[in-house]
């Protein structure tokens, strides 16, 4: 396309043409072939998206992060510094021959889901299969090794539920079960173990 | 200019002149317009270095990492390999509409300081707001939600303090408060929960 | 080499000619001169390896993986996204004056050894001078502080040993000392403490 009306920087290489309005892709970074972004994104450097990864509208994604086959990031997500997606929860090396028969089919394969407007901080760790609920904050370093609550706020290794966040991200305090942000003023009620808006 | 009394290898790409000299900078890195770094530093391959980061002089910067805004680091200071810097305790997506408020002014902006002679571990974690102290060692993998005390040595997820580091950067063994060094022979006397050479 | 016969990504810089055919190095990677790499090897986007790494046959390194001096990966090693290798209990910048002492010799510096056929997680942490045995699994995001036995599974900050896993790499279930893969159908006992094929 002569003219996009999307952004790529001059080291960066873009293989695939399916890429939304307005959206940037910085220096170092490789898009490859059969990857959909949607619009407004941003994406910064040194990052690799791998043939199968799927970004919605209204995405950051922050510098160093690889986003393998089977990643799938709805709209207005959060991806900090170099978090790190998997796919396979017992790789090996699909050329050692002790290991050749578990990838002749596709079954080691387990896809991610990152719900809207939820948060990876730098450094979190999500493991194969899982999925972040909406709204959710994974603290950085985090390592995810089952679903995430919508609005829930994870930390540590193995990240566990420390408190739940509002859909600005600001961290809430809950009293009686419910809680107002005194950034955004949003109001929630936590019911059987769930958080929501009201 | 033409002779500048720095090195940048061919492939990175540098933005700023505000370079000291003797200063080397490998390849694949970014170094934005903006940023400060002082003399005798040395940062290696695909590192990324946002405008508003200061190095002070010599500085070791290993592979992979991002320094954003706010990111201070003092002369003599050692980055392991990707330890991860932030700066926003809560991060959304900017471009999430729920989050647009949060972002319309620079209220979620922490800084960071690195001070004298301090050394982060490969894929250590600072969280945004949090100071690092004196020839403190972070350890490999830690991640740092405190700021640290002069001469400590912390590990683990959260970072806890295990022990002390000398200058030279060696662990030390205290016997009723007091400690040499075996390597360098510096002394330390612990008073009031602080280290201090004597 | 005019027509050699592994593969270099045009944007790699690769220094070294000691490379086995068939092995693949992808974009924005940079090789060293002094590295070995042996043959069918896959090496992805963004990796740095430093002269002194050794890199065996049928060996997957995937993105952004930094192997410094001192890091043997032995044949059919699985290397996952962004593993960090350290090669220095103690670091400081080698620049700092208080610490040029501990650099004038070599004492620094532990090898890291990756026996055949193991797999290091995403994000996982190797300290120097650890030896990863023989199948050993290491989880995305687990900091590894000691040696680990052949076959074993270890996760967590500092990594501790879970269970234990297949040469194919899958998880296995133990009854009274003995276990058979439940994919590839290899018989494995217990004894001693160490897990043997049977």
């Amino acid at each position: 396309m002569a003219n996009p009306s999307y952004y790529v920087h001059p080291t960066a290489l873009v293989e695939t043409t399916q890429i939304g309005k307005d959206t940037r892709i910085w220096a170092f970074t490789h898009v490859m072939n059969g990857v959909y972004i949607g619009e407004n994104c941003n994406i910064g450097d040194h990052c690799f998206i791998e043939k199968g990864a799927i970004i919605g509208n209204c995405v950051t994604i922050k510098n160093g992060n690889m986003l393998f086959e089977g990643v799938t990031l709805e709209d207005g997500v959060f991806v900090g510094p170099h978090v790190f997606f998997t796919n396979d929860l017992y790789p090996r090396s699909p050329r050692l021959p002790e290991a050749h028969g578990r990838y002749e089919t596709h079954d080691w394969f387990k896809p991610t889901l990152v719900k809207y407007g939820a948060t990876l901080g730098a450094g979190a760790v999500i493991l194969a299969g899982v999925t972040i609920g909406e709204f959710c904050t994974v603290g950085a370093g985090a390592v995810v090794t089952h679903d995430t609550l919508p609005y829930s706020l994870v930390t540590g290794n193995p990240a566990l539920q420390r408190g739940w966040v509002c859909k600005c991200g600001l961290k809430l305090r809950l009293t009686e079960s419910q809680a107002v942000c005194t950034s955004c003023g949003q109001k929630y009620r936590l019911s059987d173990g769930r958080l929501s808006p009201v």
